[in-house]
Parts: C-alpha cells; structure tokens; sequence
C-alpha cells in the first residue's frame, strides 16, 4: 500500500465536541471510521462516529483499550493531559506528535518555542509567584494580562492586569499556578493562518482569515483578510516556519495580530505578532467546509493519514466574492429557522441539546459576492 | 415552533447503504439525530449513525419499537415491504408516504401512474403468466424487455427478450412473478432531474443531469446535460407535475430518455419519455455534494422536516463550469489513492469492507473548466 493508512481504517478522536464532531464527517466521507475518546455522554462527535468510549482523560486502562482498537490518533483539542498523551504514543501512532501537544499546551513553551525561531510575540514573562509577578510587572508595565500557563481557551485562565490592582490577590485568583504575564498588544486587527502539513513536508495554506472576538470568544470570521499582498504572504511564511520547525502532520492555526494602521500610506509598517498556535482544526477555519475545494477538517484527516493534501484554494476568488462565517454562541442558535430561509447561506449545527451562555451551538457560512468591505462584520 | 421538527430531533432512515450514510451525515450537520435501520450488521450507514438497529424489515416488532424512537422516518430505497411502511405510518410520519412508495414500487402501477398523469413512457404491457406474455409480444413487438414489476434496480430484475427466444421459459426464468413488457426506447441520451418537493409545495430542482450507464449500473453523470434549454426546461415540468400529482415530500430522482437526435437542426423533434421515478435521493444527484449550493441530502432533510428547502444552483454555472460524477463500482475503487493526488477531485468511500464486482464502492466528483464537450466521458 502507498500510504500509511488506507480505507476502512480506524482514527481514534480524543474529545467529543463540534471539531470531533466534524473530523469525523471528513474521516467518513473518505471512507475511514472513527472511535470518539471523550468524558461527556452528550459529547456530539459520539452522533456521528463508529464507536465510543466515554471515560476521563485520566483512565489509563481505557486509554490503553482505545489505543488497541484504532490505527491513529488525533485530537480535537490540545488540553490533553500529558500522561494522556505519551500512554496512548506508546501503543498507536499519534498525530499530531505528543512533544507538539506539550509545547502549545503550555503559553510558556510555546512562547520560548517561538522566540528560539526567531518569530515576534507579545513581551512576556514567566510567573510562578506573586514575587515573580511583580517583577514582571515592572518589566512590562500595566495593562497587561496574566494567563495560566496551561488549560486556557477562549478567555478562560486569564486576568486583565490594571494599574492599582493588588498583584498577589490577582496571582491568587488565577489560582496561583504557574503562569506568564503578557504584555497587551495594540493591534490593528486579529488574522489567522490555518494550513496543513503532512509527514513528507507538503504544506498548504488556506487564504488568510481576519477574525472578530466577543468576550473573548470568536465570533466570525471574513475572507480573505483584508491585508496587503505580502504582510498576507508574511504570515503564511511564518506558520510554514512554525510546522517546519515542529515537524508537524495535521491542520494547525496560527492567530496573529497585525499591529500598526491598515490602510494607505503607513502599510509599509505593519507587523505580525504571533498570539496563539493551535494544533488542530480550527474555529476560524470553518469556512473553508463551503468556501475551499477542500475542507481543514478533510485535509486533517488527509493530513495524518499520511495521504496527499488536497487542494486549498478558494473557488470563490476568482469571482472575487469572499466568504464570512458567523459563530451562533448561546441563545444566537434560536434563530435557526431563520438562517434556513435565507438563500445560500449554509447552516450547521453541533447537536448541543442546551444553549448555555458563551457554548458554541453552531455556525453559518456565506458565500457573499464582490470583495471583503470596510464594515463591521 | 414553526416548523415540524426541531435541531435534536432524531430521524429514522430505513436502508444502511450509502444512500442512508450521506442522508445521515447531511442531517448530522443540521443538528438532527439519525436512527438507522437495515438488516446487514455492515451497513455503511450504521458508522455514522446516532443509533442503530439490525432487524429485517418483516420484523413487525422491530419496526413499531423503531417508529417510537423517532420524530420521523424516511428511506434510502424504494422496495420497502408495502406492510413495513403501513406499521411505520401507523406509528409515525414517514416522508415520502407510503401511497408514493406503493406506486414507486410497482413499475406497472408507476407506468399507470404516468400514463393517468399524460406523461409519455416506453410503450409496455402488464405480464401475469406466460399467457399474457405471448399476447404483449404480440403488440409492442421484439426486441423488449421482460421486468419484474417489484424490487428491480441496477438491472436485477429484468430479461432482453430477443427474436426467437421461448417465451414461457423466459416468464420462468424472471421467476414466474407479475411483471411487465416494455418497448426499447431509441433514445439519444439518458438524463434526470433531481429535484425537491416540500410538504408546502415549495419546488427547488438542480441542473439537469446527463448520465451513462454500463451494465445497467449508472457509471457516470454530467451537469449540465447538453441539451436545448426549452427541453431542459421540459424535463423540469415534467418532473414539477409528477412531484405534484403525487403531493410529494423530499427528493425524487426522475430517469427520462431523450429520443429522436440531440444537436442541429433536428432538435426539435427531441422528445422525453420517463423510464423511471426513483423517490429518494439517488446517484446521478452525488455531484451536487460540491457543484450545487445544497446537497440533494441536505436537500432531503429540509424538505421531509418541513424546512425551507435550500438554494439549488450551481454556482459553477456563472463560471461556464461543468461537473462530471463518475461511480467506483467493484475494483474501479482500487485507484483510490490515485484520486486523492488529483488536484480539486473529491473522493468519497462508503466505508464498505468488500469490492465485489458491480458494488458501489465510492464516488468522485470533478468540476471542470468550461462547458461539457462531446467526447466520451
């Protein structure tokens, strides 16, 4: 056989949300199964995959057992305890790799990864206690953010550092773990770069997202970003640095900030400014299941399974229309029906039974013709 | 709520086979559960299902416990046991009814269903016995064909009656069973629309699709059929009436022939003549997965949930692009790996362990530059 995995094959997917959910439509379109790995009983990547375990991430039997019975596993999700990982590395392959999970698991790790290849982030320093965080403090000034190392996402792990407030209280908050203080970044606008990398160093880019936080959390994403041809250019160098160096297999994302004024004269002095790696699928890739020939969740699935990367360019390009997907976060999901009537915008759901405040219910896609405009999003 | 069924709600598909796997995955992105139900404990379908269950469809006691764990029953085939969907309809809507299967199920009532309705069909005959058979010779003439009236497809089911063979042998050799006689049909090309119906009325169809078939098993469908747009016009009418003369929820495939010669100046002498209405979705609709904005799947689900049906265009269209479908039957699917290297190609694998010969294994799509040309595809 010329690939490392062929048709009818196993992939062990450790998490159960939305991005299990739609690895495994992908791995089922190309004929493989799927065994979701998750805590949850309602998880709804188990809807859709070929077989389930439900058990913590801190059962080494069951981990073991799932090991067994898959060819390969991947994740949905880097917050996989390390243990986790390397248990489950010694019985099956993993993609991908264990020693990537660890360093884009850890803000710390991943900021010195990134600083050893020569990549710009936000200033940062290490704080292990309140001492160390005054010191940090005194180096990079406030406002700035105090973020757990380890266990963050969308907003969560991390305190805004204002002047007056008392800096072992605020250490204390966070839970008095370890932590790295980073220095606010005053960016023009948010892009993200997600790309794939195979085991054989084929690499492909999707066009480059410009994203929309709420609270912390993504609420949509245009494309393409609406940035100079070669800072755009720049940042799918940068992530195809980053794979390289990490020797990655898989989907990964890439969230910068573009500091400087977009627009006119003073392009010239816009820079990148790395903010997060997340190896896996990614939110603000979600565009590409309509927008791309081939979707970041298929082109994961080709990715690990050591098969040729399909290709990732936009159809829609060439018609100059762009692409805008919006996150339906808690209560936003109520209107479905709406989205349904709407002609050509494309509706998808997660299959959450309740619309809690801040959960990530669904998305929906729209092909809008002509190019990206100035308005808000 | 405005609509019949809500995201979460689970729908009963009868049949495991592709058909049944793509409707699942099709309904999983719209939130909705599936609950599978077909007999081989390998069907493709169970792998991404919400829950399954493996029981014949004479199995009266299964089928009711089925009906109450869903809000909703469909199908991915027509030849369901007429007593199968009266137990089913008993106990829960099923889309399309059961009238539509009954007729669908039967060619001599689905011929009479046409006729009734004005539509022009080959010329045939109803066979009873050998008796009848010699008689329906006797009028439409040889060479015709001999078919079962229930449970053909992909040419199971039916005899070549040629000069000179033995009629009452060739009654035994079909099985002995009601059948009809059916005049051969000189057509130019073979074409269907692929279209939805809603419970409303509401009416959505896809470009007209060309397709050829190679031992009576679809090989490969193109879009658009090359065809003058007043006749494609006319097979859409065509297929308007029949999904209204029948109050029809969901897709429906409709198989016509194109008799007299396509281009020049004899086009209009053209003529359609219906061969075949599958009411379900059905291969020569596969391409739409990526040509069309919705998939006849996601097509299905909305209009058996009472849900605005989808938008049904081609965005290729805009762009003189052509899409060509093409079937991996049996061994075709051994060049698997050859088509994840092709640019833009989208492969899709049922997930079934054996390729035995005239199986359908998996599908590619391509969509291609400029208009379809006259060679051979």
């Amino acid at each position: 056989m010329p690939f490392e995995l062929v048709p009818g094959a196993t992939i062990g997917i450790l998490g159960g949300g939305q991005l299990g959910r739609m690895l495994a439509l992908a791995a089922a379109k190309l004929g493989l199964k799927t065994h979701v790995y998750a805590q949850d009983p309602e998880s709804p990547a188990f809807d859709v995959a070929s077989a389930r375990t439900i058990a913590p991430y801190e059962d080494e039997l069951r981990l073991m057992e799932f090991a067994g019975k898959v060819e390969l596993i991947t994740f949905e999700f880097e917050n996989i305890p390390s243990r986790a990982a390397s248990i489950l590395s010694d019985a099956c392959l993993v993609r991908p790799s264990p020693e990537t999970l660890a360093i884009c698991q850890d803000r710390l790790a991943e900021k010195e990864f990134l600083t050893a290849a020569g990549i710009k982030t936000a200033p940062y320093m290490r704080v292990d206690d309140a001492g160390a965080l005054a010191r940090a403090v005194a180096q990079i000034g406030r406002p700035s953010i105090l973020k757990t190392r380890r266990f963050g996402y969308d907003g969560k792990g991390q305190i805004l550092l204002r002047e007056g407030a008392d800096l072992a209280v605020t250490f204390r908050t966070l839970g008095g773990t370890p932590a790295i203080l980073e220095a606010i970044v005053p960016f023009a606008k948010e892009i993200s770069v997600v790309a794939a990398r195979a085991p054989s160093g084929e690499f492909a880019a999707y066009d480059v997202c410009e994203n929309l936080h709420e609270n912390h959390i993504l609420k949509s994403t245009r494309v393409p970003a609406r940035l100079p041809p070669e800072i755009a250019a720049e940042a799918v160098q940068l992530t195809r640095a980053i794979v390289d160096s990490l020797d990655y297999s898989g989907v990964i994302a890439v969230e910068m900030f573009v500091v400087g004024e977009t627009g006119g004269a003073s392009d010239a002095y816009l820079e990148l400014c790395v903010n997060e790696i997340a190896p896996r699928v990614h939110n603000s890739g979600h565009w590409t299941l309509e927008g791309a020939v081939t979707s970041q969740f298929e082109q994961h699935i080709r990715a690990i399974a050591g098969w040729p990367l399909g290709a990732a360019n936009r159809p829609g390009a060439q018609k100059s229309e762009h692409v805008e997907m919006e996150n339906l976060i808690g209560e936003d999901v109520l209107v479905w029906a709406k989205i349904l009537g709407e002609p050509g915008a494309s509706l998808h759901l997660y299959g959450k039974a309740e619309a809690r405040p801040g959960r990530k219910m669904g998305h929906v896609t729209r092909i809008i013709p002509g190019p990206v405009r100035e308005r808000a999003i």
